[in-house]
Parts: structure tokens; C-alpha cells; sequence
């Protein structure tokens, strides 16, 4: 099943009453650094501190009752298990998740808080999938993938469509590429305007843990069918970035969603109208000094 | 010269075209945190990142053009300094700012970018007003003290003034006090309206810098005719507060501003609707571990 733009308007209007429109950010400041006007969409101040809020949502409310009623299930280390666990127990559903060993204490208090059932695993990708079909399979629960799937995908493009609703004339959007979700709703809500997708050099390694994965078949043939141009950051860009939009905006952005600003930065847009997707704000403060 | 709220209003007006008018902000996990309901005036998100900027800029948009010529001087390690480097180059004027040495290099960065002439002193408040006092009379330049002006007071009253424009009905108003300029022109602004002031335990070693000085003659008056109920806050409860408003709200907000959440906190005021003039941004980001 293909995804189009009438998928995401129809996931805007389902999720509207559940996740918050979330404002564009301006700051004369960042416009400096970047060399450009910025407008930031503000999806760090999303419920769940994550645009994943709205993949989840709209998966879980698009649901049939009978679906519903069995639960769903993610494997996740981080926000869009989180973002599940709240979409699921806003409709009264129950939501198991499967947590590596090691996942940050914040995480798991977040997808604990939300209310759902966590299945801790072994921190392999192969140990999270037979762990995650175990859950599927003594559950009934309907899987909710973090990005191959046409409701999450839909969901994840109602940030750029209220984007663009909001400034009409950019001459391009910016998105972190993990797993390609994010980028993949990107581009189909508001083609034909150009997309540019930043990705870190080394997805195993970087500090945007949000990015650790690369597209699915499904979200690499609409990035390609849209012609988003990739750019690749290094880790000492991907801090300044992150650095630059805290100091001159205030706001806490996690890595991952700096790979955008760097991406921008990096693509030299000079004096262009520039959209930035800001995917998240999850930030692990323990390990800051104070 | 009292302050009154004509005073305040005057500000207001003559300000308006220089400064950010400042969004209120709201969270329903930092209500969830504080057991409240929480109106956050972001003067975080102010020019200069405080509202240091509000009094600097009344101060010198005040003053006559013969004043103006001679320029504007004060002894400052933080905010101020910037704000009124920003405020005088707004209007073409020279601003002369004593720093000590060991002042912050970002702090140093920001007077210097907004054009100011530095000069370095000893970290002593008797070096910083002895080198002043040298300035101030080689240059016949006007002081604007931090906080012990009343153009200065009627400026940093503004943010009150806005935030009870916007949402009429608080139950209480909290700002942090150091040398009180803020929340004596909070008071002003918006008697009879309950106002509460935060102070760290030990000034000298909080971390909420901009806190260090104790109230002047003239704002512990204005602090006790109004009837302000004074708490103070540890140091824990400082650090525990920024981390839940960095958290909770991924606004990046410095000590000194967590000082008036902290005392909100403190003051138990469940289930009401209270202001919190969030006094400013502008953190080391060189203390963080990236």
C-alpha cells in the first residue's frame, strides 16, 4: 500500500484532538548562524518530546475496535516506544513494548509512566525481533513499527503539512533520516517542494541515537521517487549544530534532531526560506555536570 | 524618585519597538511537576536571552540626547553588561562596561558582539566600583546600575506587566531576587496582585549567578511595602528545578531563573494559577559533557 498526500491530511485530522499543533520557532540569532531565515517547527515541544507522537497516534486511531482491544507492540529503545505507550493508553489500549538492556533510566521511566507492559531483551536487533514476536504471538497485539508502516509514515508528514501550512513560501524542508519515516511523510505532504535529509556519517557511533537505523525498502523508495537530496554530517557538526540552537534559541534539542540543523547548515541555503523539521527533545540530562 | 505603575506603563510604551514581547508558556508536565497551574513569562526567550534587556533599553531610550551623546557605563559579569551593550547600540550610543577577570567567555563574547568597550578589573566589587567610578568620570558617561535605578525598576517591571495582560487572573506572580530590581518592578506593576520572591541559601556560591548581589535601599522598600513573601531556596532544589523545566518544558533556562520555579515550588500553592517570570537563559554550554 502507498502512502499520498490524502493519507496524511486524513492522519491530520484523526490525530488533531490528541497531539498538539506545534508552533514555528524563529530567532533572528539562529538566522545569523545559519545564513538564512530559519523556521523551525517545534516538534521537541510535541507531547512525548517527539514527532513520533504522531505515527503513534495516528496508527493506534486508525485501528478497528476488534484490533484495538488485542493491544500493540513496538520494540523500541527510545522515543517511539514512549510515543506508543501514550497514543495506546489515551484510547484505553494496552501497549507492550520491548526494551533493550541498557536503555537509558528516562526512557523506560517515560514508557513506564505512560502505562505499558515492558518486555526487557537482550541489546541485539536480532534479540529485539524474536523477543517482539514472542510478545505478538502469546498477545494477539497488532505490531506498530517505528517507521515501515503507511500509518506511521502518514502521521509523521502531518508536522511538515502544518509547516507549511503555517509558512507557505519555503524554499525547502530540512529532516533528520534514521529509518526514513519522518522524511518519508516529509515529502509526500508537501511535494513538490524540495526536501533535504541529513543523515550522521556513522550511524553506529553518533550521539543522535535517534538515527541508529537506515530506511526500510518502503521508505527508501519515496525518498528516491521524491529526489531528497542526502547530506551526511560528522559528529563535531552535529554538536555545534546542537550547541548553536540551544545557546541562540533556548530550546533543548536532542542530536538527533540537530542533524537537521546541521544538514541545513551544511547545504549553505544562503538567504533561503528554510523549514527545519526539530524531530525531538529528549535529552539524557544525568549526564550533564550539575 | 518612587517608581509607580505610570512608571511601568511609560516603559512599556517606550520600549515596545526594541524589545521581544515575550510568549507565555505553558506545560501540562511542568503543571503535573508543580501541582499547579504554571504560566511561564519566557524572557529566556528575550534579546540578550534575560530581561536584563526591558530595563537596560528604558534606561537608555530614556535618557536626553545631550545624556546619550556621552554614552552609558556599568560594572557587570553577566546580563547586564550585554543588555546594555545591546540597549546603547540600538541607539547609536557608546555603552562602557566594567567585567571582571574570570568573567565567562561567552558572557565577554556577547558584550564585545554588541559593540561595547570593555574594561578589565579585579573580581572584587571594590576594583569593579573604583574602575567604574575612573570610567565614569573619563568619559562623562551615564551609569545605569543593574538594578538600583528606577528606569531600570519600571523597565523590569514590563515582563509583569505583559504576562497579567495576557492571563488576568493569577493567583500569585514569582520571580527570583537577587538585587530585587525584578521583583520590585513586578510589584509595581501588578499590585494588588500576591507576589513572591526566590532567593538561593547562599548567595556567594549558588549557582544562580546573576543572584549574587542583595537588595539595594530602595527595592527592599518597594519589596516590603508591597508585602512580598521572601523564600529561600538550596541549592538542590535549584538544580532540581532547572532539570525539570529543561526536562519537562526543553527550555533551556539558567540557575538564577530556576530559582523562582524552585521557590514556587516551595511555596505549595496547589491547584492555583501562578506566574513565573522566567528570568533568563543564558547558560556555560562549555560546562556540558558534548
Amino acid at each position: 500500500m502507498s502512502v499520498d498526500r490524502t493519507h496524511v491530511e486524513e492522519a491530520a485530522r484523526r490525530i488533531a484532538p490528541f497531539v498538539h499543533r506545534t508552533p514555528v520557532l524563529r530567532s533572528r540569532s539562529l538566522d545569523a548562524w545559519m545564513g538564512a531565515d530559519v523556521f523551525v517547527k517545534a516538534e521537541h515541544l510535541q507531547r512525548v518530546g517527539a514527532f513520533k507522537h504522531r505515527g503513534a497516534t495516528n496508527a493506534v486511531q486508525s485501528l478497528t475496535d476488534a484490533e484495538a482491544s488485542r493491544g500493540v507492540a513496538a520494540h523500541s529503545s527510545g522515543n517511539h516506544g514512549a510515543a506508543l505507550a501514550l497514543a495506546a493508553s489515551t484510547r484505553g489500549v494496552t501497549a507492550f513494548v520491548v526494551m533493550p538492556e541498557g536503555a537509558s533510566a528516562a526512557k523506560r521511566a517515560a514508557v513506564e509512566r505512560y502505562g505499558a507492559r515492558i518486555t526487557t531483551c537482550d541489546n541485539t536487533l536480532d534479540a529485539r525481533r524474536s523477543v517482539l514476536t514472542e510478545v505478538l504471538e502469546r498477545t494477539g497485539a497488532v505490531e506498530v513499527h517505528p517507521f515501515d508502516d503507511v500509518r506511521v509514515i502518514a502521521g509523521a508528514g502531518t508536522a511538515a503539512l502544518e509547516l507549511i501550512g503555517d509558512v507557505p513560501d519555503l524554499d525547502a524542508v530540512v529532516t533528520p533520516v534514521g529509518g526514513g519515516g519522518l522524511c518519508s511523510g516529509t515529502c509526500i505532504a508537501i511535494a513538490p517542494v524540495r526536501v533535504i535529509g541529513g543523515s550522521p556519517r556513522d550511524r553506529a557511533t553518533s550521539s543522535a541515537d535517534g538515527l541508529r537505523t537506515g530506511c526500510s525498502g518502503r521508505t527508501r523508495a519515496i525518498l528516491d521517487a521524491h529526489g531528497v537530496e542526502e547530506l551526511v554530517v560528522d559528529e563535531p557538526a552535529i554538536i555545534a549544530a546542537m550547541r548553536a540552537v540551544w545557546e541562540r534559541t533556548k530550546q533543548v534539542i536532542e542530536p538527533s534532531a540537530a542533524v537537521a540543523f546541521a544538514a541545513a547548515k551544511a547545504a549553505r541555503l544562503d538567504g533561503a526560506r528554510v523549514g527545519i523539521i526539530c524531530s525531538g527533545g529528549n535529552v539524557d540530562l544525568d549526564e550533564l555536570p550539575w
